[in-house]
């Protein structure tokens, strides 16, 4: 059956981008002058060699808007907010604020392109501080980069998701280079509504101890305690899996996916879940096409290897799996084939606004498009309710769910 | 309907374990005292720090064979050869000849080994000198690194097909740190019978000029013109996908078949293929119930990202893999299903003797499991059919194939 019209599209994946004011108005007196605020580049800077920091970046040019932060340059306002362009303008601009929509930093503006697009509620994702505030760790002034987690986990709760609570599920990010402060801050967010934290797919890449030294279960812990997912976006390890030096961007576009199959494979053969029975993981942007091979792959590596080596003996890790992690699809037909190998209560639909991997505006036509042959209540499942159990999000619903 | 009697069963993934003799009786007498030799490891050797280079390698005990190669100590003469073990007794090791079965060694053997599984012939890649001979690349002295390479494959020829040319697959090496020598050597072996070469699946992490240079083009061309596939095997890149710094075996023995992710998307948005329309590649090891996923995923990316990207605007990746890409499988029940969006031509069976993903020496009875379900015709084509075109294998066949 098609979707049907009281189904309402609840996405797991999007993204804000943030104004220039997330900081401004938040940082203390004392901090806020080298808080991150949003400059022009000039011709001086042009000549120092500024460029996007990803593979096939392109030069920024004199006029672009950059975020200055401590005096370092830091290039990424809007990284591939593209929604709405015509494919041929897609690249990794834009570079300034008035080249992309404001649904992209404005919370009421987003509502009116969710409304375009036939959707419900979005879980959104930073930017400039990268998808899981990574941008802050290698900060000196750590009092500082605390204080700008802080403010934009301030800045999500009280005025992104403040703006329309039932349209919006607050995700906070942590001060990772501090496991300590980051059990505090998720415990702070929590107290004022959190519903989902940010943690980076890989740990070792980023000079931070991995999860196999325990050095996290208190964060964990936490997690667990007030049932709050951890979303573990692609791509914030920092590694991009490419092949050769002079690939173009559609071959680590395409293989992105392979880094939540690292993340998978990697929690399911650690401790993390035997530690924690009641923790959850969804591999945002991961896709699920893929899910049922490694499941399958992990259960013939666990049934050859367990014998000597150090791993779980007594659980397969697809058993595991379906206690603990969540796939989210945009068009994903062969995920949606297998979706009773992945199990239908571990997928969710995600959006991707405003990137180009988006179907915006027409999210919720494509989604019945490719959910079309599936049963209602596994369409249901999949579309909404699946995130609303993952994130405890039971905001009262007033708009009706367009088609 | 199960595999039939007269379909045999033809192997495009197994492994040789290089006999002491194979340098020895081959290298010119000026370069034969430095070349390769297996010796025993000495109380010295061990204090040294001698271990096993693989994620999670044992130490290398007093007592084991190593190869002693110009001076230098390479510790890896059968990692992995466990075939016919206890599970409880797998490991990096067998460390010496006397622990492994002859099968490994012997080509005659080895051809009794088959016959116990139901397998009628084999591909097999080297073992110390690294599945695409890769470790020869460092090695100062040229000469002898060449003479090395030489000595191997003619005793890949000469000596190991030779012992039975209707159940082997002749599959060659190449200097990989000289394109010139490796067009010569090439040429050389398909003039003497090579019907397959090893080749890295991907060269940047080799230090090695990419596919994307065009310096690999005459290499390209001398295996298109003789209908000679490109044989790459997982792990040849030297890269291992890992998600933290302490996750045990199994972590990355589930995610090899990320490396052949890389190596088909690098490949199919590369313009190998277009420059070289008749090339063909086998994904050695990578499994196929990803492929589905990936070609749909690529095709997503292709149309979502050809316009603003330097990659071909005319043929979807999905359709150049159909003319390009082979992959294989053990027991690969997700990619079995979704074969027909892989297509069932680019689909082979592999035995992975003697490692340890290997169901030596229920080979034959567990592809009949995995097979039941499919038509006889797809059957054939999968387990035996399809690798006779793709190695042009027409070897006199008169051992029936047993059940």
């Amino acid at each position: 059956m098609p979707l049907q019209d009281h189904m309402k599209l609840i996405s797991t994946d999007d993204h804000v981008v943030e104004h220039p004011r997330v900081w401004l108005d938040r940082l203390p007196a004392g901090l806020r002058e080298r808080g991150p605020r949003l400059v022009e580049v000039t011709e001086d800077m042009v000549r120092s060699g500024l460029s996007v920091p990803s593979k096939g970046g392109s030069p920024v040019p004199v006029g672009a808007e950059v975020w200055l932060l401590d005096g370092e340059v830091h290039p990424t306002i809007a990284t591939n907010a593209i929604a709405g362009r015509p494919r041929e303008e897609y690249g990794f601009e834009p570079f300034r604020l008035d080249q992309v929509r404001p649904g992209c930093y404005d919370p009421i503006a987003r509502v009116a392109d969710m409304d375009l697009d036939g959707v419900q509620a979005q879980l959104c994702f930073p930017s400039f501080p990268r998808f899981a505030g990574t941008l802050f760790i290698d900060m000196k002034d750590k009092e500082l980069a605390l204080a700008c987690v802080q403010a934009y986990n301030d800045f999500m709760i009280d005025e992104w998701c403040a703006a329309a609570p039932d349209r919006y599920i607050p995700l906070v990010i942590l001060p990772l280079w501090d496991i300590a402060a980051s059990k505090l801050e998720l415990d702070r967010t929590i107290g004022k509504g959190a519903k989902a934290v940010a943690f980076p797919e890989g740990l070792t890449p980023l000079g931070l101890p991995s999860i196999y030294t325990g050095q996290w279960d208190p964060v964990f812990a936490v997690a667990e305690a007030a049932s709050v997912p951890l979303c573990m976006h692609f791509g914030t390890s920092g590694s991009v899996p490419v092949a050769s030096a002079e690939s173009p961007p559609p071959v680590w576009i395409s293989l992105m996916g392979c880094n939540s199959m690292s993340t998978c494979s990697d929690l399911l053969f650690s401790p993390v879940f035997h530690k924690f029975p009641g923790l959850k993981v969804a591999l945002s942007e991961g896709g699920i096409g893929w899910i049922p091979w490694l499941l399958e792959r992990m259960d013939y590596v666990w049934d050859h290897h367990r014998m000597w080596t150090d791993i779980d003996k007594t659980t397969p890790p697809s058993v595991m799996f379906r206690d603990h992690i969540y796939g989210c699809f945009i068009d994903d037909l062969v995920g949606l084939e297998l979706r009773h190998q992945i199990g239908v209560s571990q997928i969710t639909w995600e959006g991707d606004y405003p990137h180009s991997d988006s179907t915006w505006p027409e999210g919720r036509k494509r989604a019945a498009e490719v959910l079309a042959d599936i049963p209602d209540d596994e369409v249901h499942q999949m579309v909404e309710l699946n995130a609303r159990r993952l994130f405890d999000f039971t905001a009262d619903l007033t708009v009706p769910a367009p088609v």
